[in-house]
């Protein structure tokens, strides 16, 4: 078999590869990364390539992505097409999931910190304590005598004892084998590692000398979309390294329902179950490698996501989540060795995974309301996170009430021709005034499409100028040249093509906007439904975090005008991003914080709106810029 | 490769086997069991076969075990010996290790159980709740409804809490996976399998529908030289099967010292581990056989050994137990899935190891301590093992001590010509009167050896008769033709050849009495000094129990007589055999036991006797019959 060299422009980089490599592994190979929505099954049609120089045939299963033109020109689906010949091929822009967007997501998903939810802040709080859920310890045990025999492993947990806050140990068998060996050869200097398990210190492993240094962990969102992946230094709490990929289940369907109905019927959970395992072992591959980080070192994982990615994740059939009565298998996960579903970290590392509430309040709302700690004061509070789910937790130290809705994923940028995720390139705020658009993009970079607070912007912006109406129709009477129609959906046009990275038009349509207005219904709908429930107002809440993929900054006033949350005083609503990997690194970071997490968990009381009549009426009233009930929103006026 | 036919005799068993085969692989497929007590290695000479048709060659490695005739006459080793030819082998009776032998095993080594020390019989003990350490519950679960819509391991635990002791559980993940589909396809009606671990319920398995009544439990003694295995019905707490076997580990060394030696310097752990998994396994096959019960259904197995056998059944290196001062890598054994060292029971199974004190008062003596009650009473209290090693315990509800003396295994038929151990046709009780020797033997069979109880009534019968000094040097001049000389060593006769099934004399040698005295002289020396130790005299010891493999019933008053056991009232000496079973199917059957032996073996203190000098001047001091200070054994006249 020949092996043959393929140049990927404008990077000109150049790979060589087997005969038979596709271009999409032949383009990782290189360190450019494509887009494959699908992952790889030529579905999608996103990873489309140029071929310039050299053969390569179009897949006949993807000549339904190009135009007649385009295949004339070389186009090619990247994981469709297999290298035969010496190649040049040109990236466009649109394919690429820059190697900087990876990094950007992490950028993107940083959260703001405020002063009270930071960790380490509250020293009222255990869920401050810094007392990682696996700690490294060094001994310098004694040398044994006739007078003091006691059993090997006796000798390390005495003088475990001494150094952690646990007095008995567990103590796994591939542990204790090979200990003796071990103890003699290193001259009784050693470092223990220890977790945390039912209140009992569980012995994981023990290495010769000191490697309290080499102890990392890794804090994991698994969402229906992406994939987040921290690694974390656990002597000191540090981040040392964070990436992020498309979430590879999407294959078998977009959002958590259509991946139930394969899981259940289609086809089988064992490849659903597989897909998200490989998504992480790959971004613990590449932290370790950026890093330098041993896998070996790398002793613990707390993952969060919603009910049913965190099934998904340990396997669980999800079945019964869909249909009523809604019933996961479980909501809180034992802890297991990560390695026993594939997770390929030290062989005794473990995983635990964020308690879930119920089938539509998953582990991510948990890890939010530990990360804006929803249960550490007397005030109320509210936690709302808008994604595929609108998911809304209101309590206080005494009760937590919460909700979820399907407001689809509009604000992460999906369901809209020009909607991406908050990436370079993005545009994250837009200003209309006199028939002019400015545009503010991600990394300050030609626009490409636009994410979450874009589309915010955007429909206030819009109606704000009259050119749509409260009720999200486009004026089409205004002979506005940006106005233009196409598939009989009126279209306002945001940037003009000259502008664009892509060349084309960026714009948004009616139809797109009536989608953006049913996600922010259903969104106020909820939260209007559950402060009802525990016969509060929304003033009454002393503090609403909003979490979600919606770009580095969300304008407040905005989201307010145009009826996605409620109209108080803007300072006392937060934007504090990725909430969801914030919590799961708390835990990790912090034992009591998990415990403190499962207890949220428990005590979380789930309002099943599918059975509430009530948010039925309040999803119609907010069909409406802002709302059919002004008297709500008495301080918008557009 | 050719196949050869192979007749046993006198059985006239036919097996086909492939050329290359040994005689002894092929007298298994026949179903006939041969001596090999090396583990087939060509090194005890005990597999001999004497080959009557078809060519077979003694290896010349065997030759040495041969007499030049017995050679002519086709006598081979069948462990040496490939099958070339079509063959009629005769089995010579010393050479069978008889079927019967093994089930004989687990009927000599049933347990007499007085009622003091009777399970189930003291309501005030916790040791004698009958709490299995794995138990079956049977759940009729309501099913979910959107008004009551738990996780459906919630829905099992909260049913658990009511039926159980638990008020909290642990899970496993494999429990988890697939549950949804299992409860729903059973129509919520299904047994869980509950184990206890570390004060909480582990859920191991959820089984469809009421399965209550299959649950099963080993309680498995892996001595040095047998493994035995009882096969206990876990809801009625009945013992329906008993296996026993030769420790296949044999075959690298005959004691614990030389195994030891093996896996850490010539030798490595890994095919001694192996050894008793397959041994153990085998039995286990063989139980599940003769009673039909499945393999899955057995799910829990608690284990009792010496500290070498816990290390070796754990695969824990035991290299720092031979060697000054003596340590152990565990003396408490973490509770682990039996299959993770490969015992095959139910997947989910669980292993418990007796713990040990140190290492050489090890889970065998801690499960005798728990089966005589030693801890319970505040009277002070006695266990005596005699075996390879003799353990001894003394102690109250309030201290134990103990200690261990190296007693070499005379007494469990090892070390003379015709010991053997406590199975059909060995000599247990011996009387001689006017020169007449009568002797009894086990299933009033034909002669074939003499086991532990024989060996020491022939003793006193010895010196009784004057035919042996206190010395136990034989009284030559007595012209008795039953004392004949052999290589130099006098051998008195016990039984003449036409009288035994070997058609051989069954003697006894002065070197061998020699060895018997140092035993019981190691034995009682060890007694003496710990019962200096505590400062106390026999006489305050309100009970001794005697375990060890003598055989089915132990002369009481004959083993003070010969100054084995102390000179305290008869009836003050219970004989329990095989007491370390016994305990380890109290723990499998009791949980509150199995903790009470953690306590038991927590607050033992060991004595060293290799670091105690009394010891020494006491052993002196002890070989003679029945001591050298009379003044201790004033009921003893001969």
């Amino acid at each position: 078999m020949s092996n043959y060299k393929v140049i990927f422009l404008p990077d000109e980089k150049e790979v060589e590869v087997a005969e038979g490599t596709t271009l999409l592994e032949a383009a990782e190979k290189a360190d450019i990364y494509i887009n494959s929505l699908c992952g790889g099954e030529g579905l999608c049609g996103e990873c489309r390539l140029q071929v310039t120089k050299g053969k390569a045939r179009a897949d006949k299963n993807a000549i339904g992505f190009f135009s007649k033109e385009e295949i004339e020109n070389g186009y090619v689906l990247a994981c469709q097409t297999k290298v035969e010949d010496n190649l040049e091929v040109v990236v466009p822009a649109k394919s690429r999931l820059e190697k900087e967007k990876i990094i950007t997501e992490g950028v993107t998903l940083t959260y703001s910190e405020p002063e009270s939810i930071s960790l380490h802040k509250r020293p009222s709080d255990p869920a401050s304590f810094f007392e990682p859920l696996v700690s490294k310890v060094y001994l310098e045990l004694r040398e044994p005598t006739l007078i003091d025999n006691v059993a090997d492993i006796d000798r390390i947990t005495r003088e475990l004892g001494k150094k952690t806050r646990y007095s008995s140990f567990e103590i796994s068998l591939t542990c204790l084998q090979n200990l003796a060996a071990k103890l003699r050869e290193h001259k009784w200097r050693v470092t223990a590692t220890v977790a945390r398990h039912d209140g009992m210190g569980r012995i994981l492993q023990i290495e010769g000398g000191d490697t309290t240094e080499r102890n990392y962990g890794l804090a994991v969102d698994v969402g229906t979309t992406t994939v987040v992946v921290q690694l974390i230094h656990l002597k000191t709490g540090k981040v040392i390294g964070v990436e992020g990929s498309h979430n590879k289940q999407a294959r078998y369907g977009e959002d958590v329902i259509s991946r139930m109905v394969f899981a259940c019927s289609r086809g089988s959970l064992e490849p659903v179950h597989e897909a998200v395992i490989t998504n992480i072992n790959t971004l613990i591959q590449t932290l370790s490698g950026k890093t330098g980080v041993a896998i070996k070192d790398i002793t613990s994982i707390v993952a969060a996501g919603n009910t049913t990615m965190s099934h998904f994740l340990l396997g669980l059939m999800p079945c019964s989540i869909r249909l009523e009565p809604y019933v996961p298998t479980a909501t809180i996960y034992p802890q297991i060795v990560a390695r026993d579903i594939g997770i390929d970290i030290n062989p005794q590392g473990i995983l635990g995974v964020m308690p879930s509430v119920a089938s539509y309040v998953g582990g991510d709302i948990v890890a939010g309301a530990l990360a804006c700690g929803l249960a550490d004061k007397q005030e109320v509070q509210c936690l709302v996170d808008v994604g595929t789910n609108g998911e809304i937790a209101i309590g206080n130290n005494d009760w937590i009430v919460c909700c979820s809705a399907s407001a689809g994923p509009a604000f992460e940028g999906e369901g809209s021709k020009w909607g991406m995720r908050a990436t370079r390139g993005a545009i994250e705020k837009i200003e209309i005034e006199d028939g002019q658009v400015t545009c503010e993009t991600i990394g300050k970079a030609k626009p490409r499409g636009i994410c979450g607070s874009g589309l915010i912007d955007a429909i206030y912006e819009l109606a704000r100028n009259r050119i749509i109406g409260q009720d999200g129709k486009l004026n089409q009477s205004l002979n506005d040249k940006r106005i233009i129609m196409e598939d009989n959906d009126p279209r306002y046009t945001l940037v003009f093509p000259k502008e664009t990275e892509t060349g084309e038009a960026i714009t948004i349509s009616e139809s797109e906007i009536g989608n953006l207005i049913k996600s922010k219904g259903a969104v106020f709908a909820a939260m209007k439904s559950l402060v009802d429930y525990v016969g509060l107002t929304f003033d009454q809440l002393n503090t609403i975090y909003i979490s979600g993929g919606f770009g580095s900054s969300l304008d407040i006033p905005k989201a307010i005008a145009i009826g996605l949350l409620p109209d108080i005083e803007p300072k006392k609503i937060q934007f504090i991003g990725n909430s969801s990997i914030m919590g799961a690194r708390m835990a990790l970071l912090s034992t009591p914080a998990f415990e403190k997490a499962i207890s949220v968990a428990k005590k979380t009381t789930n309002i099943e709106l599918s059975n509430y009549l009530p948010f039925m009426d309040e999803f119609v009233a907010a069909l409406f810029l802002p709302h059919t009930d002004t008297s709500l929103f008495s301080s918008v006026h557009y």
